[in-house]
């Protein structure tokens, strides 16, 4: 861990840098494999299966007999939690639904916004070490609220052909529909241009590695929506000398333990809490499996002490975190002047690990500054919102002529052209 | 224009296809200029307007001078009619605002949704024959509504060095603060990484010419937000036995008359009213100005007839507009089915061109087919949606287990004792 103390502002632009992704570097060998994809379909995707993930695909659905299996194999008691998650995470985003509002903005100008589901959506979620089965919820369940009408879900099979019995469990829980054998950059592509198994969708969702994001970047230029730009996972914790340094130091290491370049860091007003922060961290680091990871990832940590609360809120909003867990004695105050972070995790009992699997918020959050133009996953993502308008004879008496001046004003007659016709027709000839 | 009568459901695909855009041909010599000027700032800005623009600038911020001399050009009756639009699009976004409802998911875990406004935004205005003062106010009022507290507008300048009074007018009247006499790849790079003179935003927003859609794509891929992908814009009117073929021909003509890639469609269920529409097209083209214009973009234009409204609902649909007029005799119910679509437009008296100026909704809206997954720019569009959680001891006893039991199946051990030295300290000893 790096500790500073006191930095110039002179200095924070530095002091808060992300490292640099270059995903641009993979993009040619990644087009390759979107190409073929694109062109061979599901004979492509179970090719670069047996390459990538080493495994021998004859169909990429999963049946309802591995289905079936997993809901054997998976513990009643972590049964019991993803359906507790489920619910958490259902009544947050079915408490986002959006009515529109019929406006009238001159007599008889009305206008309003209707929220329509996106009908196909594709959910991607990595395989690796864990199975990441609180991501399929925090996909699929806002999906489902939304009413998309076809959710699918790509995932890499293990060696054994086999997907993690809790992601089938999570899949099947929150109301997907259809779960693939697939991986990596032929996921991407199979569902931005569809196969003959995998369908197309109309946006993709999901994390994964850099060659997923650079397919999703590629794919995302035209041809499908993506969800929101991708970099690696990070928390703030902004504390004064009231926080519990034994609850920081968790915090900071749940982060920690994402990946060697997750990004963890402390801004506190408080020198005590910086010191005692970092031996706690050290302490806490020897009980975590993940002790070689976390370690590494905490080497580029900062713990940084600022002159005083303010100043912690500015830089907090120049830094501009995907999770900002506030342990100050007046947590409220200071959020209300939070503008830039993901997700807000307020006062010393609200742990990231709280919005990470079970409270409802999502865990689909914007990271590497992306807080100050994004918002994380909500069930805004999930639907469009279409506007529609109906004008009478006395909307268009109000507002034609003035259509009339600005079109002719930008040159398009034909605009102009469009309401004189009816003007003429309701009997206000010119 | 093309007639098409009656086409098979497997003629479709084809019929609604839009022409390819490749913009990907022109990344090497855009990311070229994107490059010099995030190295050289103003300089390399100016002197791609002098190679592009034909103009020699010393200053690229428009003066106050220079506002005050555009509001003596504007003539009375466009600044009357600029202010009846501004008071429009201002209501219906304004009607927008979003407020975040508390939800208690569990007794003491409280989550909820707080917007706020993008700090930084950035408008670009083309230049070329007509100035686009409307798309000024359709970005800049909603900005203006959201509380970005920084809103930059780039438009390049015509060969005198000035921009257009009308463009200026609209700035003011919608509250931009600054103006830059910038223009395509050199005024999006500008925005997107900052200049001496051009602040950095944090989204990028407006239409352009191919290298300009370009260049937003690049710089769009990490390190700004941008509004949307681009295309060409479209109307289709779907329309029975009862429109009048006056009406739907000079809506058809007001798309046409964009540009020579502009598409304009009919569906409809009658046969006598293409035939009508068809010659009422050619009558009324011949009074147009551009009609040069739009008679090649009318070669393209498809009027088709289809055995029933529901095949023409369904064709609808699977086209997704980015303009919909529907003149039917019950437009409401046909309306009711249309999930695929930018803006609706009901009624015999309710033409595109309304929105496109005065009425009050937007007129950036999804092109090429992108309504299937993206909205039109909103009050949404400026501002993010964060996310606060707070939870209670008797919250963190009711989720916290499961957190833990989800954490330890994740492999991610330090999550779950975020979770445990909080249950630990409440007294809930495990």
């Amino acid at each position: 861990m790096i500790l500073i103390d006191y930095p110039e502002k002179s200095q924070w632009q530095e002091l808060l840098k992300r490292p640099v992704m270059n995903t641009e570097s993979l993009f040619g060998v990644v087009q390759g494999i979107i190409g073929r994809v694109k062109a061979e379909g599901d004979e492509a995707v179970r090719e670069y299966e047996r390459q990538f993930d080493k495994v021998e695909l004859t169909t990429l659905a999963v049946s309802p007999e591995e289905f079936e299996e997993a809901e054997h194999r998976v513990s009643e008691e972590l049964k019991a939690a993803i359906r507790l998650a489920t619910d958490n995470i259902a009544a947050f985003h079915a408490s986002q639904r959006f009515e529109g509002k019929k406006v009238e903005t001159r007599p008889g100008v009305v206008c309003w916004q209707k929220a329509v589901a996106i009908e196909k959506v594709g959910l991607y979620i990595p395989g690796g070490t864990a199975p990441l089965f609180s991501t399929v919820l925090m996909l699929a369940v806002p999906a489902r609220i939304a009413g998309c009408r076809e959710i699918v879900l790509c995932t890499p099979p293990g060696r054994d052909g086999k997907v993690h019995p809790a992601v089938l469990f999570a899949a099947r829980v929150a109301g997907v529909q259809q779960v693939f054998k697939a991986g990596g950059v032929q996921a991407i592509a199979a569902m931005a241009y569809g196969t003959q198994s995998i369908p197309k969708v109309y946006k993709i969702f999901g994390p994964g590695n850099q060659y997923v994001t650079a397919a999703k970047q590629l794919v995302g230029l035209r041809d499908v929506a993506i969800d929101m730009p991708a970099g690696p996972s990070e928390v703030e914790v902004l504390a004064d000398g009231t926080a519990d340094p034994v609850f920081v130091a968790a915090d900071l290491l749940s982060q920690a333990e994402h990946g060697v370049d997750s990004q963890a860091m402390l801004i506190t007003t408080s020198k005590e809490l910086q010191q005692a922060v970092k031996d706690e961290v050290e302490r806490q680091l020897e009980a975590l499996p993940r002790k070689e990871i976390a370690a590494r990832s905490l080497a580029n940590s900062k713990l940084i002490v600022v002159r005083s609360m303010e100043e912690a809120v500015d830089m907090t909003n120049a830094y501009a975190p995907e999770h900002l867990i506030i342990e100050t004695a007046d947590y409220q105050s200071v959020a209300g002047k939070i503008v830039h972070a993901g997700s807000v995790f307020l006062g010393s009992l609200t742990p990231e690990s709280a919005g990470d699997y079970a409270s409802g918020t999502n865990h689909t959050l914007p990271t590497n500054g992306y807080a100050k133009a994004y918002s994380g996953v909500s069930l805004d993502s999930f639907i469009r919102k279409m506007t529609f308008q109906e004008i009478s004879p006395e909307g268009l008496r109000q507002i034609g002529p003035a259509i009339e001046v600005m079109a002719a004003n930008e040159s398009l007659d034909g605009h102009k052209n469009a309401v004189a016709v009816r003007l003429k027709a309701i009997g206000d000839v010119k």
